[in-house]
């Protein structure tokens, strides 16, 4: 068995990271999203970072696994007491996670050198790496203008519809070494795009400079798995995102959104009427179970992938001769 | 009934400056020693402002009043998951201060308004406010070289005997606006030297350049309340840092510390055999019970203590008469 990489943010990416790690163990590299990025009170939030990180520490909250569990407030009680703002209502062990990294960046080291560390530090053997070192912001141009994707999320709580999004610093930012070294490994046989808004989490790993060709230029499978299913986001905002921005809020739509990007799409079983839509794209489709409730669900969908992307290349080598 | 300014730190001057409040409320300023401050992953630690901050808020824990009741370490755990420093154990309500503080400090805004917004918020009438916007220092000479108070109380345990204490910055540091309009309001009655260690509380606030001499110039009784009973310290390491020292640990020892400052001090009941001698200092004595054990017991001493001052102040009046 070789080396996967997949492409992840979010709770449901964070999830099929997490079937993917149960399989692959330290042959995974999981590229993460990092547009969505902020500081708060001088601390450096990596929002999707730390959801893969504690999901597959096995330390998320299974109920808000954009947190550890167990999470308290108190450090924001005090915060509000002393006249400090009210929102967004910090977790103490988030705030640690926030600290330690604005702490290690401070100290000149890079974002994937403080991710690794952190990573070490829980027992994570995957390599979590953030898209690049460089800053990307998200900005979702609203019609009352362009505002970050943090500010969507927290202070507008994503209620104004969206008319587009930017991806300030992206075009400038660079590959880390890290995700060179993930993406040329000489045994990686998939790139797996995990379950995640399309827009906000998968695109700006994407739009970072010479991403996509070099996500193709490998050669192996690019198999991304539906954030769509029925026509709803399983959770968080990509249904009503497509919908804002003109594309179909459906599987089929979701697909589109990586023409000429992957090699095959997973849909949900409860869409295999769609399947052929989508393969009229000119995508391979596999239909699964893609709803994740149980590490089990996870882990199955994972190996569901995997090997819809060795069906793929197996297809591809056959091709050839 | 005028104005007081009390100079204070640690546990047993903020227990006086409690009681001193509890009389005169708005009319209490507290000059508080920062020469303890610290920096932490990054963030700004006053450990003399959060005692005094917190006991005259009425939130301090009642066994360690250096952190706001109901004190919790999540923070603090996450922080050594992820491979941290274990040292020292963060509160998360102290790890709040610290980090609105350093908020505060790095939007250019003074110490003492971070520290009057924190008064404000807390709903503490009194001026809490630091001895000076600028940095002070203390480092304590050990036998191993120079190390700061911090490192010296929380690496060190106070461990190597004190052979010297320095105060960098002290005669640079300028006295803040707050701390001349307090030490110049027409109505000031008196300054009260709380029973703090003499050495590394009040030393570093009267070295700020030009404390001593303001503190005399305005004529008003300066009295201070002894740190050491029976010949012990009742918390912290005063008596153990006067033998290191050469100093006598007695309460007349510590009286001596403020010769040429103060018109009288105030000693415990237990060491009244000592008034004579400490009198024979040529300053004036009353005799007192020292120990707080309750808050009753605190409004007691400083009743005592400004009593004591107007006494000093009427004898004073009557001689130049």
């Amino acid at each position: 068995m070789g080396s996967v990489v997949a492409l992840a943010g979010q709770v449901g990416g964070a999830k099929l990271a997490d079937g993917l790690y149960r399989l692959r163990g330290k042959d995974l590299s999981v590229i993460v999203n990092t547009g969505d990025d902020y500081q708060h009170l001088g601390l450096a939030f990596s929002p999707d970072l730390d959801t893969v990180l504690y999901v597959l520490a096995g330390i998320a909250n299974p109920a808000a696994a954009w947190e550890p569990e167990h999470e308290t407030r108190a450090a924001h009680a005090m915060l509000k007491k002393l006249g400090g703002p009210d929102r967004p209502a910090l977790g103490d062990r988030s705030l640690a996670t926030a600290l330690l990294r604005t702490q290690g960046l401070a100290h000149e080291h890079r974002l994937t050198e403080v991710t690794l560390d952190f990573c070490r530090a829980l027992g994570v053997q995957a390599r979590i790496l953030p898209m690049s070192d460089d800053p990307v912001r998200t900005h979702v141009l609203t019609d009352g203008g362009a505002v970050s994707f943090h500010e969507y999320f927290t202070e507008l709580g994503c209620e104004p519809p969206a008319r587009g999004l930017q991806f300030a610093g992206a075009a400038d930012a660079r590959i880390s070494d890290e995700v060179l070294e993930a993406l040329h490994a000489d045994d990686l046989e998939a790139v797996v795009i995990c379950p995640s808004n399309p827009f906000h989490v998968i695109r700006p790993i994407l739009e970072v400079a010479g991403m996509r060709e070099l996500l193709r230029s490998r050669g192996v499978p690019v198999v991304a798995v539906t954030p769509i299913v029925g026509g709803k986001a399983l959770k968080g905002s990509a249904g009503k995102m497509m919908s804002e921005l003109g594309r179909e809020p459906s599987a089929r739509g979701a697909a589109s959104e990586y023409l000429r990007l992957i090699d095959g799409f997973v849909i949900d079983r409860q869409d295999f009427a769609l399947a052929d839509s989508v393969r009229s794209l000119g995508m391979e489709v596999a239909v699964s179970q893609t709803v994740m409730r149980s590490p089990d669900e996870r882990v199955a969908l994972a190996r569901a992938t995997l090997d819809f992307a060795r069906s793929i290349r197996e297809k591809k080598a056959a091709e050839v001769e």
